[in-house]
């Protein structure tokens, strides 16, 4: 059976025309994931769909606004298909803790807090009260591989 | 009776020459605290007062060292502020473990430390040994609103 | 007798051509290290030997992807000697949970993830799978004293 925050996350992949359930890569020797005790860190995560950054360059000049959010959105359905792969299921989230949102922004571009307010709500449409979470929203200079828009967080887990 | 960190807490504010005792507002799904066992996450603080965010702008060319401190102190007492207002009463701060400070800066200005010294400064006088701390300071290129400054920290609960 | 990680350390040392045994300075009410349960937290780390920032300027420009990646290893061994020193010995660290890598960037540079694969790469060979890591890399626009390069880190104590 297909848990609740389950549905809603398949759903919301479904809106962003994105699938999820591939091999999410990194190299080198760092995890994408590591529980200790009954917290779980994320590594940042960029808007990569497979092999693709699919969202790249500067926020406010070759990125609208609206992009970035799409670019937040793609980060933390990543950032929740790991919970869920580390975890087993999405149910397993008792509380996102704290969410950093990095975005490359032109020099003008002060909207940082309404890109990451994409990511704010599609945790909160998800995961419920369990998504409500503290927040860290500033405008870098750059990213790897040219991502608008960079996302970690750190979860409490059951 | 109020404790000897309120009563300091209150001189700082009067030094400031602001007020901490409003509404302290955010927008979107997400907290401006949440604790989680024996730790509390507190949300990145502007120096904003009231509805107006009081120090804005690029430190090294639009804003001075000593306005920058001055936007880092704000910060601090935002946070403390909602610590606070979450825990009953700043005694009940243990520990500020972290704090993170992001200065928007110009190209060439490298006192980002500078500007955390205020910061830190300000938790010691405030919380004594409890307002030590572990420390990163970098220079961002943009902040939301256009804020000068933006601080974030993590504290254990008694 | 020397453990093993110790003798890792030291022979990284030498190869990176520094020493880290001497006092490693910080100014102002914060500190290098701080235990909160089975956590220890690391400041902030820049490229500093002894008093000198040994890598400054910004990557991609004045500073090569090598260069960076050495100032990534010299802030790793800062680290890494804080938490022998604040715990006793290397072998206390039971997981490194978090790092956070801090790159001083070129508009167009967008090699951050290979400036911190040498952070990482270097945990690794020094602390084995307990240097295992959850990461956040991003491109920031300036760094205290002008470093090319910014890491912190957590971890988790024996």
């Amino acid at each position: 059976m297909t848990s609740t925050r389950q549905h809603r996350f398949d759903e919301a992949a479904a809106a962003l025309g994105h699938r999820f359930d591939g091999e999410i890569q990194i190299g080198g020797h760092y995890v994408s994931t590591l529980r200790h005790g009954d917290t779980i860190h994320v590594s940042g995560q960029i808007p990569r769909v497979g092999s693709t950054v699919v969202i790249t360059g500067r926020v406010g000049a070759d990125v609208t606004l609206a992009e970035a959010q799409h670019a937040a959105r793609i980060c933390t359905m990543r950032a929740l298909a790991l919970l869920a792969r580390s975890l087993g299921s999405l149910d397993e989230v008792q509380q996102v803790l704290r969410v950093g949102v990095f975005t490359q922004s032109a020099p003008d571009f002060t909207q940082q807090s309404e890109v990451a307010d994409a990511a704010s709500d599609l945790l909160h449409d998800i995961l419920g009260e369990a998504g409500s979470h503290t927040r860290t929203s500033v405008g870098v200079y750059q990213l790897p591989k040219n991502a608008a828009v960079e996302l970690d967080l750190i979860a409490a887990v059951r």
